[in-house]
């Protein structure tokens, strides 16, 4: 980091609020990290991992005095976050939301602080636990962290949000709001939607036969049943904030499936061995660029 | 291994075929192996690992006088395979095979072979990779192996076969081709079905946006596209040969998928939430089942 933050408020500690502040906890020991969560079971937990050197019970009064106020909640929470925050806000501060679609989020989090110095991002990283004992100081590490800063946010401001994401480990890309939800709808959450459903699928599959199928799970299926024990709290926040671009990403996903399923069908060899062979293609070109 | 077989021809020798040699030499050295690839190239891999004791040509010559018999190719050549190995299968030999799908496999290889000692198998253990250098003598560990024997098949050479599988490290169950090909369906074949459609449909997102998705690849897509590399020559049998499980599993699914698509169109939060705690529920049944 050039720009030097001394002291950092992270409201929200759950996976990766507390991921946050174990990684800051090993590449910058020296920051004072202050902390808040809504829920005091959360709090019981990070004052037991000691995550934070101070604990809050108000948001207005962790953010006080703090160069950065990562704002690590549920899409869906961060208007009423933001606002009880507000108060306590420097107006030289930095603020950083992680949410997952930016569109909306960066938004709301604009009207609930108008004059802040706003650079949303998000860090494509994540478990299917959930919880501060569920954190990781590695958690960002050689992962994308997305920044989508709005007409108003100042370069400078952008340059040191990049640099602290990658002093955490992360690889930083700047795009707009509407790309990034794009590419997030692409590659998580549809993805997760699909995991879901079929894990739904299969489970209906087994009360409908009344035999074992979870059971047999390999390869393909059980990591499907990973990305659909994403914590429903945060997901259904992702999902509804960012409907248009899943809505276009699931359109093209079912004539994809669609056309497989009918070249099953139709037992047409040549056009599904075609068909099968582009993905391939795909991750081979990814093992290559990687 | 209770029956002990002395001798064993292990037919293709890809990914699946070289496995079991290489778990068979490790759990069984004794055991004299002989192997039968109709891809000079593979087979000259197979004789650069020392995969197989005695490598082969023709089929029916590496049959002859071995007690058990492991077909390891792509469902749609078990026909072929199967007719070119019979004149040198002994009426003794108990014969496997491999396919992933089990109903048109087994009624093809019964009429290929009508007097063979048959006992259809399906290790679910697989990997992206193909070919004999991908496979591993550990592939099978602690995988199932579903046996589907039909009305033929002799109680000593289905527990034969099965304790076969045990030595390999496998979990064996035993169930009829039918209920086998709708497990299948669901735990893998409709997975790497939405896997190849996922993929394929992020690199239309590429191509029509002018813009990098796939690079972004995190958790979610990145198992996807682990999954949509697997052998398309392999997945296109597959998938031709088991059409009817796959389109009712697909139906279920699409479903499903229907029900989140519309609770997120419609913005309906407790109803989304509802539908995806379910999954999460699943998953913990299944930790706490293993």
């Amino acid at each position: 980091m050039n720009t030097v933050f001394r002291q950092i408020t992270i409201i929200g500690l759950g996976l990766i609020g507390s991921s946050v502040a174990r990684a800051i906890r090993r590449v910058r020991p020296a920051i004072r990290l202050r902390g808040y969560d809504n829920s005091a079971a959360v709090r019981g937990e990070v004052r037991e991992l000691n995550l934070v050197d101070e604990l809050f019970e108000r948001a207005s009064e962790a953010t006080s005095n703090s160069d950065l106020v990562i704002l690590c909640v549920p899409v869906g929470s961060i208007r009423r976050v933001a606002q009880d925050a507000s108060a306590g806000i420097s107006p030289s501060a930095i603020v950083i939301d992680v949410g997952s679609s930016k569109s909306l989020a960066s938004a709301v989090l604009r009207q609930s602080l108008p004059n802040a110095r706003i650079v949303p991002a998000h860090p494509f990283a994540g478990s299917e636990r959930s919880g501060p004992a569920a954190g990781s100081a590695e958690l960002f590490r050689d992962r994308w962290c997305i920044l989508t800063p709005d007409e108003h946010a100042a370069l400078e401001d952008v340059e040191a949000v990049a640099s602290f994401w990658r002093s955490l480990g992360s690889r930083v890309e700047i795009m707009s709001a509407e790309q990034h939800d794009l590419v997030a709808a692409a590659i998580s959450h549809v993805p997760h939607l699909l995991a879901f459903s079929s894990v739904a699928a299969v489970t209906a599959l087994e009360e409908k036969h009344g035999q074992p199928f979870i059971k047999f799970a390999s390869g393909g299926f059980h990591d499907f049943t990973r990305l659909a024990a994403a914590n429903p709290l945060v997901w259904k926040d992702v999902f509804l904030s960012n409907k248009s671009a899943i809505i276009e990403v699931c359109a093209l996903f079912r004539n994809m499936a669609g056309m497989l399923e009918r070249l099953i069908e139709d037992g047409d060899e040549d056009a599904l061995l075609g068909a099968l062979e582009k993905p391939q293609l795909t991750r081979l070109n990814m093992s290559l660029g990687s």
